[in-house]
């Protein structure tokens, strides 16, 4: 196949995914669902932060979509706290696409509140699909290292929140946080950063103002 | 577009590559070099454990062929350490494929040798791909957590060499080894499991020993 003809798939592709988010992310806002994407690599931590967020909504009910290729250990996670969250199994693809969340959204038959969809761990193919959000919520680590923006560049362009998590860890690795936020900065001017730990809930309350804000 | 016709689109771009590939996989045997898919989360630890590894070969030539979306730190970091190195940037793709490997080889005109291809940091899209490799070599961290065999089946199953880096910050994390083990052997009998410190250079003895039964 020629490059020409690949170029135009994708851009099919593209151009189908976003007409359905569209559609649902305008569903969503009438009914008052307030929706995230949450994205970060393997192990950034996605379902421990939304634990520390959901703890401190108070009066806001939460949902979750728990995106993941197989497994279902975070969805069993949340539900036993009480969380009503449904499971996506990708079987392999490595992003969550807006049909998937279409199907989702009604089955996990929604109301007002706010709507965490947690994508696949994956710093790459997740900041290129809308999914229906209103917000990208985007979790680094400082274990992962301080290059990241400048190696991952799109997730941290299109991050409404960015998150850097684990920062109990400071002590024991190298994280330069003046060469993160460099980066980050050139992609992103306006992206809050708040830096949290899972582990102490530090930072949460932060977050979840910011979050409040949207409501 | 149908998904039937997107799914034969997917197949033809994996029937192309998977040629190419073992064009490649070919060459480099036949010009003596022994060539490593190295997979791993973002900041995982790739470019630190070859370091770790290229210090210990000895007698053994190393190449490297650097694969990251933008940005060229680990190149400029290999370079000024005497290894010869390239950079492919693929300006977005998710991971390499065997066309780009094709190119980067003739470019860095390697000879006799160990030849280190660092895929992009992402634990899903690079483990579908073949690009002319002899083995994949999969890096996990601690920092991840002991679910990530459960989570992104393929890139296990697929490993001819798992390593498990930053075993250094064990005590500061909730790493549960056993039930990751055996998350990794009910995809994967074979492939040996290490686990390293880029850190401290715990156990990449082991795992240099294991890389030169192949040459």
């Amino acid at each position: 196949m020629s490059e020409d003809k690949e170029i135009e798939i994708m851009q099919s592709v593209y151009d189908k995914n976003d007409q359905v988010a569209a559609e649902i992310n305008l569903s969503l806002t009438k009914r008052g669902i307030f929706a995230v994407n949450v994205m970060g690599s393997p192990g950034a931590g996605k379902t421990s932060t939304l634990i520390q967020i959901i703890k401190r909504l108070n009066d806001i009910t939460p949902f979750v979509i728990e995106g993941d290729i197989e497994a279902d250990f975070d969805t069993k996670t949340l539900l036993s706290l009480g969380v009503k969250t449904i499971q996506i199994n990708t079987g392999g693809a490595c992003h969550l696409d807006s049909p998937m969340i279409g199907k989702a959204v009604d089955d996990l038959n929604i109301g007002k509140g706010m709507l965490f969809i947690e994508n696949i761990g994956n710093l790459v193919c997740p900041a290129e699909f809308q999914i229906g959000e209103h917000i990208k919520m985007l979790i680094s680590t400082v274990t992962e290292g301080s290059d990241k923006p400048y190696k991952y560049p799109l997730a941290f362009e299109k991050a409404d929140l960015i998150i850097i998590n684990k920062v109990d860890l400071i002590p024991y690795v190298d994280f330069d946080e003046s060469f993160f936020m460099k980066g980050v900065r050139a992609l992103n001017k306006t992206a809050p950063v708040i830096k949290v730990s899972c582990k102490t809930g530090q930072g949460f309350d932060d977050v979840v103002t910011f979050l409040k804000n949207f409501i």
